[in-house]
């Protein structure tokens, strides 16, 4: 209600600043009985850690998990599990000169506005540190998954203007982490991470898109009219750091097609129901029909960028500033995880939520 | 929670089928005090009402809005708004020979599937006839932006590859209702509307978009880190029928920029924090900065064309359909005051849920 | 949120005014395919009626149920079920003489410090006439238990000092619709109404207790630790008007008890656990087991009475009031559908809450 | 939704097993700006903590919070307040020979059958020790409650059959803590610790009532007609561990009351309206009026006795089970601050729900 919480069984709730002493949360609706697989959750905890590769930022903040209840000897109870992932590197002394200043396109004057007070170092609660939250949820809820043969999958397919032709059913999807840009197109990842390069060196930020495949998804998922599949996805990929864009199946090129193009004519597949060409993106009316779900997701250039800009202070005064030290040309490769994981924990809450039918 | 509510605080819950006795809702969380100006109400209503013109569908549904509750000599009382419009233009027998039929793209599959019944009248409860309720809460929401004076202005401004190069500052909103497709370029309207009268001359359909702006918006709207104030908007938007896109601020495009590019810089004017660039839409960290908002949403074609078809049924068996009677070639026009009404709910329950901060 | 909603899944959402046009709701979560047994509905709704009695209010308010949507030939669809049973005997003109007075004990002070306005007619939002959308749904919520064959009954067990010394188990429940104050002991409701009767004539009103029984629960109900299984149901009976308190099993003579007094001991019965004594009242550690559900909720004494009174207006003024007209010496025998109602309604949501375990 | 968040604005999630790593929770809503005083909720956490006193359970477990995130400086900045409380004396061989015993009218049953499993160490999720999150909570909803000038005290008012005959009014409240078993009345307590004692040697337990008293409640709290402000109140309180009765006002002896003997006069104080008795307990219609409000929590007797019982364990044999080792023989001492805090957050809860009508 306050914000912090995502899902309705399968719920996440989230606390932790950039800087404080952790960043942890609270799961809710884990299946009981499930294997709660430490070392996987740590290897998509290490996705999303910076320090990946030369094109993220150089922070090493050494990720580990510690989950503090609602698992026994490596078996969920049901019982809720909490966890922390504490602050190793701080370095709040960095952020001392900017603790008045109200960076460009940063939350800092909105949660100054807000709150009347706001936690200054790294962004505080609006840093994307808090997604390591939703990462820990997301790989349990891909633990989850696992038992009902749902497969996700996201993938950088643009960084800047270099964008990706084919579409995902083009690209062979094993070959995502082959690269530290996260693209399955070997050629369009070398190109994606030479710009990046460049981007950085020139001390700018540049914006992509994040493409999610989910295959395999029980048929039946999403409640309308207010709360269908792709509006919950929807507000789950909104709800990431820098996304401005959210779009599924033909998306904005829908705006330009007619029904005869768009239309996905049914047929028997021996006894299952399916659609020869799939422009709906998996989902009818709100709720999947069991066909591959997929969507684009759009990120803006983060706002850190280490060039001098005008902006004012809290007080009302127009100044000056250059942020100083590390900072992510690129942020698409470490949001790839939260991507998968923010689609893992929508498909695992609509499942459960769809139980009520049964 | 199971899909028919929308909104914490000014909440509407929705009901009714297409063809069935009524569609209704019960809306919370108006404020006391607040005159309910009836003639408002059914203008918003006329707005949205088939038959309106030459390019929208020829029923004319005549929708009355009944209201039985919550309102006493015109003033609302705080306690829940119950309506219903009457469905006075049933004609179900119209549907009867699509009874068992999956129609392509439409929700008749997905909802046989996930309910193990379903009202094949019209489209039943997935018919955008559902929609009416939210244009009479978005109405009321309306009248309480009003006491904020906070303006809501919605536009075509894409049929199929017509599409508006002006943004939303360099158009004339007042211009809005000057034509029957809710364009306010005078030309592109005329251009809009000539190419969907082909569309509807060849019995298909055609898509487009529809760009919202929110004007003089307060500061401080948004629950990070999960309900930002975009994607509250976003789920609202996507919830409406046809919907395959959102995007807000530069949207996708934001996708192709560099962080000096896209980063608005701050400024004073006089007492007011102010952005000399406005690229983030006015939201800042999930929080409404006092800039204009502005965003796009994309509508599929709908699934509705005079042409035969191949599809199946629901006992499997593969059938050819053709939709007799009347359909809307292109829903933008109506969608206008739809895309509006969600806008206006989203504004009003955001602003409720700001007072718990003062 | 804004109080109007009763249940996560299966959900009622109410509205309505004593004196308006109608009382209605939306019922969510009726399980798609259940027979909406119109028959049974407008029994229950007998039951609730004023008038079917000389010991409640001569009023007749012919309580017929009208649905709206939700269900096609007969049946249950799945999707929300709105309906509205028009106000017929409205007669405000009653009330213009208490239009700005607060009477004791009634909900005009509060309701009027709180929206700043109110409808005074009858009560308005505050008046027991609401409950008549909690027996609707409470009706169709008891057609689902029958096909868990969950058995739910409540008698009237006091009135004033009148109290019954047998517990529920003692008693032939298929007796309760033998009187007309719901009292399965025939002797003693005999004395109630009796007792009622004197009451009536001294035009004053008198308080009570109802018992509830809820038998052959599935195990497992309640979600704690937070939303137990009786504190869910606490709260729905706290809801109902005139309600002052509520316990389950042994409830406050449970203050009074030792350990070895209140432990319920298990054995085995085949292959089912089950416990010797049932002081827990079918319920441990918030979650049921299976034994016998029972509970007891207290009635004051309606704050209607024909006699004079002191009290205050809205202006500040202190005046004397007398309500004229007709009123119930003693809500009990009307409310024990109710209190069915709320009880079937929390027995059908936590049997859907429970699902999300299998 | 799944029963581990408490509240909806100001809302708690916990966490944690009686002997896992750690007991926790997230604190939404809390007010920016607010003084976060350590040392107080320090002092609410040692009236809740074991080994206090004689009459209560000798295990030291020590309790002190780590607050990980939400506070800067001292001071709330209105993001989440995540907290944990380590545990230090988990001990859980103690709890090996019970491993797959049902222990009578403990959970061990319930959670066995919900879950499928459970952690059988010391009650796992259903002990009493959780309550130690709601006492967080709960100590800093009272330090925003001072903002407001609203007091909350609650004490034990009866052990077994000794009960306090004054009512809240006639006694000294400040008196409360001066006594091991937070009874004012210091003869009643003497007499109280002294039934204790036998229970204890007797190596039994007794339960007993609670009153907690909020005084200074502005008004127009609650939320009718389902989330009226006793009916929250009463969840709030049927939530807390072995309870299983709540009133308030008048509570079951309303039921034996009349209309003429129940009903509150109202009159004017100078510019405020008050009534002249208060058996509505300061709450009409489910608004508060501003009155006292006062309520009763019967506890049962805690299931844990040193004595040897008759059970089953997970296999369907029968057994026998003596439980070794601490035990409190009587919780209330220990669950007078846990009362307060659940008080405490429902106030603040109200008020800031109420705001909304601002």
């Amino acid at each position: 209600m306050a914000g912090n919480s995502f899902g309705k069984f399968f719920k996440l709730t989230s606390f932790g600043e950039s800087h404080g002493k952790a960043v942890g949360g609270v799961i809710e609706g884990v299946m009981p009985g499930l294997e709660i697989d430490m070392d996987f959750i740590q290897g998509e905890l290490n996705r999303r850690r910076p320090g990946q590769s030369s094109i993220t930022t150089p922070r090493d903040e050494k990720d580990k998990v510690e989950i503090l209840s609602g698992v026994m000897d490596g078996i969920a109870t049901g019982t809720p599990i909490g966890f922390v992932i504490w602050n190793a590197d701080q370095r709040s002394k960095d952020y001392g000169n900017i603790k008045d200043v109200f960076r460009p396109s940063h939350a800092d004057y909105t949660y100054q506005s807000k709150y009347g007070i706001r936690d200054h170092r790294g962004g505080g609660r609006s840093s994307a540190r808090e997604t390591i939250a939703r990462v820990v949820a997301g790989a349990i809820a891909k633990l989850t998954l696992k038992k009902y043969g749902v497969d996700i999958a996201a993938y950088t397919s643009q960084v800047g203007n270099i964008k990706l032709e084919k579409t995902y059913n083009e690209l062979d999807l094993s070959k995502i982490e082959d690269n530290i840009v996260r693209c399955p197109d070997a050629e369009m990842a070398e190109k994606m991470i030479e710009y990046i390069d460049q981007v950085r060196q020139a001390k700018d930020s540049v914006g992509g898109v994040i493409t999610c495949v989910v295959k395999n998804s029980p048929v039946g998922l999403g409640e309308p009219v207010f709360d269908k599949f792709h509006a919950e996805m929807g507000k789950a990929m909104l709800g990431i750091n820098a996304v401005k864009g959210f779009e599924y199946g033909m998306g904005f090129k829908a705006g330009e097609m007619k029904g005869t193009e768009h239309n996905d004519e049914f047929y028997m597949e021996g006894e299952q129901v399916r659609t020869r060409t799939n422009k709906s993106g998996g989902v009818q009316g709100g709720i999947t029909n069991g066909e591959d779900i997929y969507m684009n997701i759009a990120f803006k250039p983060i706002a850190t960028i280490l060039k001098e800009q005008n902006t004012v202070n809290k007080h009302g005064e127009e100044v000056q500033t250059t942020v100083k030290g590390r900072h992510d040309p690129c942020v698409l490769p470490r949001a790839v995880p939260i991507v998968e994981a923010m689609a893992a924990m929508v498909m695992v809450d609509m499942i459960y939520l769809n139980k009520m039918y049964s």
